[in-house]
């Protein structure tokens, strides 16, 4: 294992110079004292590993420090924080910095989702720090509670706003009335999205944050590849304003869910929420995860969840643990079994409630023939509305000629159920079209 | 320093079996495996320390486990949990069992306002573990956060509602119009509150928590004495309702700020907060606490404040973390030199926003004469109201016989000239009474 006596500098070798690279490297070089007085020891950036030297950057970070060979950096540095994202170089870089006894922080979710076992389990048998606070909610301190402090408890369920390019324009889509593409393009000029948004608008930004923070609070080898994911790009306009009539907003949310006895079923998904839910009025570019746990009850972690400024934060909180750690000469020991093993589970073992919007026939019997088929299939109902009647082009029609609107907003019920409920509610003769079926988050 | 192999388990001492200690004493029995897996070792609670082994408590701790010999217990522990409460015999306690190198998790705030610094470097001087996470907010993981996930940040501001007993009162008399005596009573009588509530809604609670806090964030010595503390019990129904009829809620809250070159602040005071503010909707015996630091910008950290289960958990997390360190040998390092010397400021030297309540006389050029007092004392006004006409008796007059009700509300200003400008305001003729002069944070 890498030490160093709290006489010589611990060095720091940095991959990637993004926005959140760069200020990373400028808080290391212009707040060198604080970083160090913090770590209790001096540290020392000793090279910044780069593609192109002369890109331009949010800080001109010193010649000297630029460099494009990133093995020789990792081989010569008690610390690496790699900021490259996506599965390769990064994840051979880091494989090597760990196997070396180098700290390693890291931002990189979609690695981390991936190969996160792994590269802990790589950390515990060399006994090298290995942190990634910032993979998830930017500037939040998440994954240390998560980790930590809640380490003496059991959680049953973790759920939150992980991505703010989606909270944008869900956001947009709702106070405005964009549509989505429009509310994309405005997100893409803002620079809130990326040219090819596919990561986000599809949900695997959030994804890969679902399988990282439910295999931290399940203790359990979760991979992208067990959350269940559906993005944006389906929700509309229309979406949007019948569940603002109701009360509602959509927000995408990453959510881990524990069922006793079975396992924990991962999903990402555009979701009904009260707009009384604390995770509502999360605006813009904000993130925030709602934890709970059997003791400590619910709790619900705030912040910026992206950025150079604030991720770079996180980055540099995981660097003073991890520095502290070497400079105390702590081996991480080998994660022990873990109090119980908990399965992935299919999206179909999904318990939550939802709400189904659909055009019905104006007749009567309809409501009953209709609740008929929920109560078949054990599905129960916690509300009906019938907020107006619509005529073939959609436009709302008070002489009630082509059909009314029902929405109805179910029970805690089984995805499996639901999706059989459906299926008959679409065979049905006075079910025109069922228009939309969300799920619903009520509780907090 | 007590060390244990993986092999033989790791002994746990509990002092006291209140609320939360016969929680924890439940969880260490009941769930032992648990907590064990989590530390990666064997855990063992040895020994119970309580005055009086028949009281009745919240879980019935098995009569084999309860001892009156608390020093006897610190002294067979690798690890001791001191829910005792109160300076002594808490204190004495913690310093024998930090001294033999035991780990001590603690949630006595009153203690760690006062000693937290010297008890920290004892600590040190032995290389044991001291961890107080439930000292501050209940359930809430605050405490680790601000210490090791924004190390790498400057704090310079934490402000929250760390305090249920008073949040309850308050939000009671808020919603219902109760009057101060009829919360209270109504708190005590739901167990809310004490039968001696002096400690809470005098606001002595609320400050050592602003100590531990304040220490944290800017690390630096402070005690509860470096506190300026105002309870609720001068609060009034008028006060609540005037605040209410502008858009504000009043809430107590503990606050700590750091003024660039200067030093701190530290200050428990009813504070007005606009009804939209994310503090302004914690209700009941929740828990909020924003942070805001150089880089991470705003954070916020909301769940439980209180109760024995809640706050359990905090104590269990700590214990899981101690636990963790004894068992990698690690020895905790002698705090380093903080990176910059933050004093303790007097109250005086606050810069916040005020809102000022007074009843003048209906004449004209009254608004000119009090502006120009606000501009000779250099402290700008943000907005001016003239809610009503007040008659004698306090109720709204429409004939404006009697004189006018205005209400002001400042842009930042220092304490020192808000004060003289009261003082000022006061002394002239136009100015029949000044009701009611409540400090106010407007952003978040």
């Amino acid at each position: 294992m890498t030490m160093a006596s709290a006489a010589e500098p611990l060095t720091i070798g940095l991959l990637g110079a993004g926005s959140v690279g760069a200020q990373v490297a400028r808080t290391l070089v212009e707040e060198r004292d604080l970083i160090s007085a913090r770590v209790g020891a001096p540290v020392r950036l000793i090279g910044v590993a780069v593609r192109d030297v002369e890109a331009p950057r949010d800080w001109r970070i010193p010649g000297e420090l630029l460099t494009t060979d990133a093995e020789s950096l990792v081989d010569q540095a008690d610390l690496v924080i790699e900021l490259l994202g996506g599965l390769e170089p990064a994840g051979a870089l880091i494989d090597r910095a760990l196997r070396r006894g180098a700290g390693v922080v890291t931002g990189n979710k979609a690695l981390l989702a991936v190969r996160g076992g792994e590269l802990a389990a790589t950390a515990a048998e060399t006994g090298a720090p290995l942190h990634f606070e910032a993979s998830v909610g930017g500037a939040i301190p998440i994954l240390r509670p998560i980790q930590e402090s809640l380490s003496g408890d059991r959680i049953t369920k973790v759920m939150g706003i992980v991505n703010g390019t989606t909270n944008y324009i869900l956001d947009q889509m709702d106070t405005t009335g964009a549509a989505f593409e429009d509310a994309l393009s405005e997100a893409q000029r803002l620079g809130y999205a990326e040219a090819d948004p596919t990561a986000d608008v599809e949900g695997h930004d959030a994804a890969a944050k679902a399988a990282i923070l439910g295999a931290l609070a399940f203790h359990a080898p979760f991979t992208i590849d067990d959350v269940h994911c559906e993005g944006i790009t389906a929700v509309t306009g229309a979406d949007i304003e019948a569940a603002a009539a109701s009360g509602y907003v959509i927000k995408l949310l990453a959510i881990a869910e524990k069922f006793d006895g079975e396992g924990a079923v991962l999903r990402v998904h555009p979701t009904l929420l009260p707009r009384t839910h604390p995770l509502a009025s999360v605006r813009g570019a904000f993130n925030a995860v709602f934890v709970v746990a059997e003791n400590a009850g619910e709790l619900m972690f705030y912040g910026q969840g992206a950025g150079g400024v604030p991720t770079s934060s996180a980055v540099l909180g995981d660097l003073v643990s991890a520095a502290r750690l070497l400079r105390q000469g702590t081996t991480v020991l080998e994660p022990s079994e873990p109090a119980e093993i908990v399965p992935a589970l299919p999206i179909e073992k999904a318990r939550t409630q939802y709400y189904i919007d659909m055009e019905v026939a104006d007749e009567e019997g309809v409501i009953a023939e209709i609740a008929r088929v929920f109560a078949d299939h054990h599905v129960s109902i916690e509300a009906m509305r019938q907020p107006g009647i619509v005529s073939v082009d959609g436009e709302v029609d008070t002489d009630h000629d082509n059909g009314a609107v029902l929405q109805v907003v179910t029970h805690p019920a089984q995805e499996k159920s639901l999706a059989e409920t459906v299926a008959t509610l679409k065979a049905l003769e006075v079910v025109r079209a069922v228009t939309s079926v969300l799920r619903v988050e009520i509780e907090q």
